[in-house]
């Protein structure tokens, strides 16, 4: 998304200027570490787009919010790696394989207070109102975390079950980044209601549509090996709506299959079983409701036009081609 | 500690009220028992003693910010309980030996949150300046457990560095919970740096006397093992004076000493050589003279008086015999 690469550049190189001490090393090198690891660095790019949508003056810089919400987020990542086992993020070694489990636990600690520093920095109000809904996503991201860790050691999750869990876990960041930059820009409170509920709703389709690229997708353009998802086993809202719309025969082959040592055929096998269940249109209608959502509260406060910033990323969003 | 029972009962009672969702329950259930485990509540005491010396009227209620600094140190407590592999805690198992790692991190995580919750609710300006000194204090917590890990790494301690590390790793806690109850109560900028550096030196002393009673320490007062410390090879402000003060020979006997499997023999043998080098006295005048450090500050907001919460307490504290 090329219109972004400003953004970008502009928010790598404000975590790179942030100033850290060098003591204890231990505790301020994974920092520096992750910090320039790189990533879409979309979170902190809404808060900013939302603000320009008010604040022509710029009496309030939002980069420091929009750097919170990075920083926020790295937190979660590096912590969610521990309890994952990750050993690789962005191509990279995570932190606690770099360094340790402890310090991975202590460096994540030290990123959410810096997250706090940051939106503690601005008028008291304005402060007040931007930490009332960063605590509020932070916890319910910390929710999400457990749900989805919770889903792993139970074999039926429901639909709704399924779309809780990763509005919790993900898109209510990207609700919060997007209220926050309209806090800092000035928005009334129906606003910042429609930035946030557009970036929950774009939030929840992105996540299904990642859902739906891992089985369907082109994979020259998604750039991963194609059913990852399926060969490990993982709770995905295909599957999920699979199992809901499965009668008890189908079940059993479901569950036969997911323990298929051939890789090719547990694919083609599970892939049958998908077709017959409508699975990828049920997911894919489902999808299109959110970005349909998405849309309606993005028009509430801008009007369709193609060259504001929200509605070139939300339709770029939309085309990642499966 | 008899008058400050009251207190522990007021800051137990508002920590069982605290309303807690009950799903994820696997997030939750952590935060109950947690709260529960009981403790002496030191830091939230000290909120609302500071809180007193200024509001009669309570237009503030410094209540939600002593729970703040509890749920703050519960926090450090279920993450350092990992790191430390600690199975233990106020005489039940900790977090992440009755659930796993993951749901301690987790439930960790949620409780720094928490915190900030507590911490918002009050006036912008009132918040703003709470969760600033609050902020400053938490990375400073981290730094001082990190620099703890790190010191178990190395053999070579001074003096100075093992001061730093218990002033951040503990001490600074103690002046925050003093200084955001001056915040609360209305201090002006000298009180509240009076109270925190009170606290501050006294948290210091507090420590250095509680390595002292390790080893010097009445068994029946002390309620432990005389030289647990010793036993475990631990880096205590005794160790690092005596290896400070050793010439090459007693450090060589003292690095034998401690690869001494016979318990009695090697207790024996350190304290002879602490006798030598002096390092009771050494360590004793040190604790007392951040003992008068913490009294001139607290003299200077509140002039020796013996029905004061704070007097009757640093009097306390001093006593625990040796």
């Amino acid at each position: 998304m090329d219109f972004l690469k400003d953004y970008t550049k502009k928010i790598n190189k404000a975590l790179a200027d942030i100033k850290l001490p060098e003591h204890p090393s231990n505790l301020y090198d994974p920092l520096r570490y992750f910090f320039q690891l790189g990533g879409k660095r979309i979170r902190p790019i809404l808060t900013l787009l939302a603000a320009e949508k008010f604040d022509k003056s710029a009496l309030n810089d939002p980069l420091n919010a929009a750097l919170a919400v990075e920083i926020f987020h790295n937190f979660s990542l590096v912590h969610d790696d521990i309890m994952d086992e990750a050993p690789v993020r962005r191509g990279q070694q995570t932190v606690h394989k770099k360094w340790d489990q402890n310090i991975a636990i202590l460096s994540g600690d030290v990123m959410l207070v810096k997250a706090y520093q940051y939106l503690n920095g601005y008028s008291p109000q304005i402060s007040q109102q931007l930490i009332e809904v960063f605590n509020k996503t932070a916890i319910e991201v910390c929710e999400g975390q457990q749900m989805d860790m919770d889903f792993e050691k139970i074999s039926k999750v429901t639909q709704e079950e399924y779309i809780q869990m990763i509005t919790l876990k993900t898109s209510v960041l990207l609700g919060c980044a997007l209220q926050m930059g309209a806090i800092v820009g000035g928005g009334d409170v129906q606003e910042q209601t429609d930035l946030y509920a557009y970036g929950l709703n774009m939030g929840i389709a992105f996540q299904i549509q990642d859902d739906l690229l891992d089985l369907y997708g082109d994979p020259k353009l998604v750039g991963k090996q194609i059913g990852g998802d399926i060969i490990a086993n993982k709770n995905t809202l295909l599957m999920v709506i699979a199992k809901e719309s499965a009668n008890e025969k189908q079940l059993k082959t479901l569950e036969k299959l997911s323990s298929e040592t051939n890789i090719g055929k547990k694919i083609e096998g599970i892939m049958a079983l998908f077709k017959t269940l409508k699975v990828q249109e049920k997911c894919h209608d489902l999808m299109g409701d959110f970005y349909k959502k998405a849309e309606y509260h993005l028009n509430e406060i801008d009007v369709n036009n193609s060259e504001s910033g929200l509605w070139l990323l939300t339709k770029q969003l939309q085309k990642r081609s499966y």
